[in-house]
């Protein structure tokens, strides 16, 4: 039995495997400050509740569980790399990749890194794993990749992050349920998009047709090299036609030209290559009210921080998992995890019925349970 | 046995008295408008299940019933009218008002309305609800007149939206709670942004820390008289704040000053005697993602038609309850109200346990039903 921690078919449509693209390189100085971001966010996690602060302080203290990056040699990879290493992660210096880029030997995270391709994979796999037990994978490789990597971390026992769209993505799932594994299932790694998505599905289950009768604009600006419309627009405007405003896919403003998009948007120059904007416009039928909603991304740090969050959850998940002795010890850990991690994903400790969790304060109502499973992150 | 419907304390503020000063008169588009959105909210309302449709057409149908407005010579009161008699409800032509504007006579809706000083009022609001008895009745007086006016409508037991804002709130929600009616109370008239902040609300429950490290401006823009800060940007700054955003309220920009408004804010010309402008902008650290939320109001017509609403889930609310049979059917009955009415309400069927109304979608999980139920409208 395993829990696999996925995105919602419904929130991220297949066109979404386009969301990998829109990334562009960060700025060296995203990369200073992430380092002091990071300190940040683990000092809020260890403060959350006395309890928490008890038991899971070796865990906060002792983060520096082994990481292996599949893909290093793609954009996400190298960006997952260094923000894993800024957060003080020990980077396994394996990965696979294509037949092509197999032999390599890069320079990164202040290692040399091997790179392997598709074959002998079991084997390497299974070594690094029996020489890092605490070992969580990341995969950003391609979208052919998904169902075969899937199955090898499952078949090897590792937990893994799934960053790479595409795919089979219902055998990928199943594959995951299948296994004894724990996995973090996702196309959108950005994990504040995905509380404020997660924010927009809760508003439109609860308040279906709150908006009948509204006017909706929506722009969305990405790279010129981004032929189709945003994955994460489409989930949103899914939303707002809960919400009972009227709206085809069709009337999207999608702005690929860098002139609008620096004049007009406001994107800055040196992310015309790598962005992915957003603008949400209601209007009241009498046009005395409006609501504007924006998220807008440049670079890739933030997928990155969130594939680094994804995998603490993973490895934190692993220990307690290494302690749990009985179901009722399960349930009492799942409380102090969910406590812990809820700010970026849903629990499930394997062998404990969703509807029994009360404690998690995600579990809407039975029948909600295993879309919002499904839904956050 | 009682139901309240309130907004939460911790949501709105004693400050938020405020919120009803923000009116001003709505244009006359508006009201032409207002006619076809209603037209299209009932549509939406009765197409949304094949039973809903069966059982609750008839009300949809027979929508008028009778309303009086209290405080009618007051803007919100106007304007109450107005979108009342816009969606066919009867007026009653009497009104309680303040001892100088007694025995005025006022035209309003079409009809001669009586205005009533504090004396004899027991009397004429049980004439009145004897005459009319799906009487709901829409109070807009002043803060201190809250508790006597609601005293008066819960002994005569006449069901009432309570849109002043003031007076003493436990008093209030308790005059209701021990006595036999349904009422509506909130000092957040505007459904969709009660909807927004129930929606944040929830996001900061659900993902506490999500944006750690995330910087936060808050502008809101208020006619020059109004002198404090916005009820509904503290609310929703609360929500940042449990969303890891480190923000103090003394840092929100208030702007007041016309010229700024009409340069810079982008208030029409004919609003800036009434709006109520609101932008929140979180950055992330390294400054590579930022999101943007607005609400912007124009004049009164969202609170009026939020009060309308609210009155025709109390005159529905009544009408269910008239054909109550037992606990089995109440929560029949619930299920498809919910349904029909969720989109602006939170029901708690009389004599049923929250705990055990699996069925509504809102009662995340046992301890946060009481604070939902606060929370939303």
């Amino acid at each position: 039995m395993a829990t696999v921690f996925r995105a919602t078919a419904s929130l991220f449509s297949p066109q979404q495997q386009n969301l990998k693209l829109i990334h562009s390189s960060s700025s060296r100085r995203s990369v200073c400050c992430r380092r002091r971001r990071f300190g940040i966010r683990l000092r809020a996690m260890a403060a959350q509740s006395a309890i928490v602060e008890e038991e899971e302080k070796p865990l906060v203290r002792n983060l520096a569980f082994p990481i292996m990056v599949n893909g290093c040699t793609g954009k996400m990879g190298k960006a997952v790399i260094e923000a894993a290493t800024s957060a003080g992660l020990q980077l396994v210096p394996v990965s696979f990749s294509s037949e092509e880029d197999a032999g390599q030997v890069v320079q990164l995270g202040g290692k040399d890194i091997h790179v392997h391709g598709p074959s002998g994979r079991e084997d390497i796999l299974a070594s690094v794993f029996h020489e890092n037990p605490d070992l969580i994978v990341v995969d950003y490789t391609v979208p052919s990749a998904v169902n075969d990597n899937a199955e090898l971390y499952s078949k090897v026992g590792v937990p893994f992050v799934m960053g790479t769209t595409g795919g089979d993505r219902e055998r990928l799932y199943k594959t995951v349920e299948d296994s004894k594994i724990y996995a973090v299932i996702s196309p959108q790694m950005g994990k504040q998009v995905v509380a404020f998505l997660a924010a927009m599905e809760i508003m439109a289950e609860q308040f279906p047709g709150a908006f009948s009768g509204y006017s909706l604009e929506v722009m969305e600006s990405h790279q010129a090299s981004k032929l189709d419309t945003s994955g994460t627009a489409k989930a949103v405007i899914s939303c707002f036609q809960k919400l009972g405003v009227s709206f085809d896919i069709d009337q999207v403003q999608l702005i690929r030209d860098p002139k609008l998009q620096l004049e007009m948007v406001g994107v800055p120059e040196e992310h015309l290559a790598g962005h992915a904007f957003h603008m949400y416009h209601l209007t009241s039928p009498d046009k005395t009210v409006s609501f504007e909603f924006q998220h807008n991304v440049c670079g890739r740090s933030i997928y990155a921080e969130g594939t680094v969050d994804a995998a603490i959850f993973l490895a934190s998940k692993v220990r307690f998992e290494g302690r749990q002795e009985n179901l009722q010890h399960d349930r009492r850990l799942a409380r102090r995890q969910h406590a812990m991690m809820r700010s970026s994903i849903v629990l499930v400790p394997h062998g404990v019925n969703p509807e029994e969790l009360e404690c998690l304060n995600w579990s809407h109502c039975k029948s909600n349970i295993e879309a919002l499973v499904d839904e956050i992150l």
